[in-house]
């Protein structure tokens, strides 16, 4: 049975949870794949530059006990060299400007002849071609499943399953946090206590404006953009407009008629390739399934020329679905390698 | 460029949007993936067992004209060995009770080394095993994706997609013809114009019993079970109760409280591989994305041991996306033997 060293690039909620998956998920990967994995490097601010080529024993990570054979390596490129990973899973925080400094790690990853997985979706809209390159020279997989609609399927979906599909428009509800602040003003609470609820639901940040002025969701239209329609747009090119305008009275309304409003995120792709693409919010009717999407559920319809309609709605993913995406990228890249 | 030759049994409707498909995504398919296909046997009770090595020209073949170098064979088998099918395309109609002729048909192409492709449900509820078997040792595909929910993804999204997850339960809106006669009953009309109001979308036969009784609904969680539970499961497992006991005033009063009724089918596995499965008139609320399913759309949603929900959904299928789905097969089947 094939081993694959994997190395974790970050190490916070969710690289905590996937780490547990691969552990909690080996007996069925070496079942049904053919797959044993072992964790060889781990790297954050904190705890450095971890190697462990015998790899890391999981409940000992996650505790923080030291183990063993345990090296603290200089810097990132002696950690690559030394952890010798078949996979790199990258989970660090998002620099949207740029997407650094998870750029400059993966196209190293890629170089270094692993596999490069991501949940870093700023990677995905900075240079994607960058790493689409470096990945078909490596023979490698550059995958990113987790950055847009948690552990949905969506790029796979139309990697693996809509050949020959010509993807026109999609239209999605992409934001828990505007989501979540917007359901409880609906109920009449103030915007600062819907930013409180997110908060505790654990899908914010201290700082909501990157999700209340749809930085979040115009970042995840130029992903999609990108891969799924095949022409870059930037952030610039969104027509972006966030939550903050919206008061108290006008949610209830909506909501009262029927007719809720939700941060919404369009693009759609012309003959000549042009994207018209928009971030804000809008009534939708109570029989757009979008409509349903509640709390920190996400959904996306896509309009495709083979079908008029294919709606996918993540429903409350939780920190373990979020790990789970990147274990099925890890997955389909190690099973669709060979 | 490899030449693939396609065989279509049966060509009504859908067999005749296929053929069409085939010759506007010939571009697409050779520049995508390095397929080029050819239409050598057509099959179907009217016109006998045609075959044509050269290939039928697809126009001619749809007006009907006679082609040079036709044959009409005497049987299925000398069709199916003088037509040299690398993919049988099945869209013949449906006999529930034990799927025949189809399975047969599927089974000798299989067993001729082609791969054998169906929109029939029967094939995969009745002798799956025989089927999965037969494929595996030619090293061949037997592939179903538009059994279910018309040409949304979810046998190759759970095969492809969702490497090493545990499908817990689902619920679907798999019936277009009960959905369509409860939404004309909600406003006012008869069930006998909902049928007529069916009819006229084309979504049912003359007898809609088979879909008003649940039968339709019935075999597709059936199929689900056997292929994304891994556990056989017999239309007599299924409680079935189909929409004749409601009337008028019972769904107009459900739909005026916003908690419409729809043909429900649900499944659910318990820890010793039990399954419980019913089909039935069930109000559902406004919050659930299934309530939005209307018209001929249909809508599924997966309980998963890695994903607390995942909901998909096809809005307004017709014959093209229908079609679409046995091209994905083929496509997916090609392109993953090599």
């Amino acid at each position: 049975m094939p081993k694959y060293n994997l190395c974790f690039l970050g190490f916070g909620n969710v690289g905590r949870a996937l780490a547990r998956l691969f552990s909690t998920k080996s007996a069925e990967l070496a079942e049904l794949y053919d797959i044993e994995c072992s964790i060889t490097g781990v790297a954050t601010r904190r705890m450095g530059w971890l190697t462990n080529v015998n790899g890391f024993e999981v409940e000992s990570l996650l505790s923080g006990k030291d183990q063993p054979g345990t090296i603290r390596e200089r810097d990132f490129d002696v950690w690559l060299r030394n952890s010798r990973p078949d996979a790199v899973l990258e989970t660090t925080s998002l620099n949207v400007e740029n997407g650094q400094p998870a750029i400059d790690y993966l196209q190293a990853a890629l170089r270094s002849g692993a596999h490069a997985i991501t949940a870093n979706k700023g990677t995905v809209v900075h240079g994607y071609d960058q790493r689409a390159a470096a990945a078909a020279q490596a023979g490698k997989r550059y995958l990113f499943e987790a950055t847009v609609l948690d552990s949905a399927p969506i790029f796979s979906l139309f990697r693996e399953c809509l050949p020959a599909v010509k993807l026109r428009a999609f239209t999605g509800v992409f934001n828990s946090t505007s989501n979540v602040i917007m359901e409880a003003m609906e109920s009449g609470r103030s915007f600062d206590e819907g930013v409180q609820a997110a908060r505790e639901l654990g899908v914010t940040e201290t700082d909501p404006s990157h999700d209340v002025d749809g930085w979040d969701s115009t970042v995840k239209i130029c992903a999609l953009a990108r891969v799924l329609m095949k022409t870059p747009l930037t952030p610039n090119d969104v027509r972006r407009e966030g939550i903050r305008g919206l008061d108290v009275r006008t949610l209830r309304a909506a909501r009262a008629e029927g007719r809720p409003y939700k941060l919404v995120a369009r693009a759609r792709i012309d003959d000549s390739s042009v994207i018209t693409a928009t971030v804000r919010p809008e009534q939708l009717n109570a029989t757009d399934p979008l409509a349903s999407v509640r709390g920190t559920s996400l959904g996306v319809h896509f309009e495709l020329d083979m079908m008029p309609g294919l709606t996918i709605m993540s429903h409350r993913p939780n920190l373990q679905s979020t790990a789970y995406g990147l274990l099925a990228d890890f997955v389909n890249a190690v099973r669709n390698a060979s």
